[in-house]
């Protein structure tokens, strides 16, 4: 008698790791050493930083609702779950990073350390959009999905994950054109992706009992 | 048969964040390179990134409090309540970004650089304050509270929030005045606000069952 | 009809500052900028930190099984309640700034420095200790424990607590004498708490079965 | 009437560690102080950090997996197990130091340099292989594991941990000859353990349902 992962657990781990994640952005946002007698303007001049610090929590906000969206239909879970769900995480928590680099690009970075910038924040985008499909289509290769799951929503999902992965793809030269026009394009993916994750519907109404039971218990 | 978000883990996902922009607080108290020889006296000398230690510890735990609180009332969720939490919970993790402004004003900046960051910190609250107000009036109005509930809680809420943002805006020009009057009134509208959130009633005594059940479980 | 605050949320959020203050304490553990050509004799240099960790790690994980035992003997929670635990989430996610100043005052620190040192360390552990007893004892006296619990049990966790105090106090003088022997005396505290906090037992036997359902529910 | 401590909460706190242990990799990731005008070639020379940051992320993902995997087979827990679960927690927590030192000594160390980052990081690894030791093989002594476990899977389990902790101990002297076969042996270590915890089965088909519903429960 075995018994599966529980996706209880990794789903709260998840959470734990993105909700760092988010609250690790503020301390990317420095003022130089000495502000005596100027604070006022050296905080003006942080712009940039409370752009980006705004850009990457909504971003991240939203990939934790797609993460929540995607574990809602997910009804087991294995080793090779767990290890591309560590995948997706690795490239989530890194954000960080990134933001910080484009807050620095933006305050004082030449146009070339601003396409750098951009260039690497929308790689690491499109790697966490890559991480979402290795999870999603593992998840529905092995059969851990949801008994009684309507192909529907199955094809939903699927197509919702790959427009979006090549949007992000789209977006990445707009990083040899124009920072505000990246940024604004990222944001509004997010906002796009918020309705990304379809809800569980099941071919019989009400669906199996038996197998909502599992996802529904954290 | 479509499922709603649940409450529970919007609600896990928040505390994970305010604890940890509570506990990211210590990392910016921080010693002067060199300090050997006079520790204590160094020590003694951020007192004011210990004042503002406290003032924000104090303020993002009761900030805590009224999340719980709030979601208390609230039964069902969904992606435009997710959005405005999220744009909520930016602004109370960024708090550790002004505390660290203000404990650096408090010991080595002019007048000028003390307004600054007293006028940093408050805005930063008011918009704390703007964001619970999103949360709440958005899930009332899209009749997403708790089935059932009293009315007088509702106006209850409604008029709690309504003073606390009214009180944090007159604080503001505080700034111009005093940053000890500035954060004793700040550390004041915290402590009213740990009383601030109503307990859920309601019309019918003991309420419906059914409408309880998706708040109380975690 | 009123709920009371759950005792299960309050834990749920002190547990992950406790997680995360505990965390924090390797962010503090720093090489010197350059350590080319030197890097095994630079790590070995960091001993006092090393040490600082191990301690600091030691003493915030029993402090977490000690919050853990008192909150089992807990049922109810009120808005004191929660402000006298977010005092003593205060003084334990505080805890990385001193053990950061500890391992500084070892490393290269003057004699006067390590007292420095010690004195805060003590200090700030004496703070916790008030934060346990403030927490204990107005939820004693609010009448927020478990019903019918064994008498016993009241007055063998005020022993301990009070015990803990007067050894805590009884350690400071240490910081005069010898770091070695604080810290070991810091550590032997720690492990003497791991036994402090007695399982909950009721008067009768089982206990009441209402009284113990909220305090078992997470 | 006594409770034990509930493995629930023990696994709880112990996911916040490793996830904020895990979420924390990503801070040890930084520019140099000037970047302007060549910020793409700073980033390119940042390489063995994200190497560093990969391995790690690895590391700890899969450690929490045996973490978990670990605690599915306990059942009940006394101030013992805590207090080698905090010695583990310790070991884990660790991690962001060392790889902070080995992307250092990659980037800019000689090669005695990397010997010694090399040796630090698989002396903790080490160290966190006897933590997952004396955690299973006290809770095994103690009775604490589930009740009618099947033998064969305490045996597995045995085995499991100890062919791990030799070949980390294998995988030392490696470091005295090339990091990147050191890193590649511990990125195949991890994912070797990543099959490392057996399954809880039982002795009786099914298993008691008494003793299997303390683990079952988070």
């Amino acid at each position: 008698v075995e018994q599966d992962w529980e996706t209880g657990r990794i789903e709260a781990f998840s959470d734990g790791v993105l909700a760092i994640a988010i609250t690790l952005l503020v301390l990317e946002i420095r003022l130089p050493d000495d502000t005596r007698g100027h604070l006022a303007h050296d905080l003006r001049a942080l712009a940039p930083s409370y752009a980006a610090y705004a850009l990457s929590f909504l971003v991240i906000g939203i990939m934790w609702a797609n993460h929540h969206g995607l574990f809602r239909l997910i009804a087991r879970a294995d080793e090779g779950l767990l290890f591309f769900n560590v995948v997706l995480l690795a490239g989530i928590s890194f954000l960080p990073f990134p933001t910080a680099v484009l807050a620095r690009a933006l305050k004082d970075g030449t146009a070339d350390d601003r396409t750098a910038a951009l260039l690497l924040y929308g790689g690491v985008s499109v790697f966490v959009a890559i991480g979402y499909q290795l999870v999603w289509h593992y998840a529905r290769l092995r059969g851990l999905l949801l008994d009684g799951l309507d192909p529907a929503v199955i094809r939903e999902l699927t197509r919702g994950f790959s427009i979006g992965i090549l949007l992000y793809l789209a977006a990445i030269p707009l990083a040899f054109v124009s920072a505000a026009a990246s940024m604004a394009v990222w944001a509004g993916l997010a906002l796009f992706f918020l309705r990304g994750t379809p809800k569980p519907r099941f071919t019989e109404p009400g669906g199996p009992p038996s197998s909502r039971t599992p996802a529904g218990g954290v």
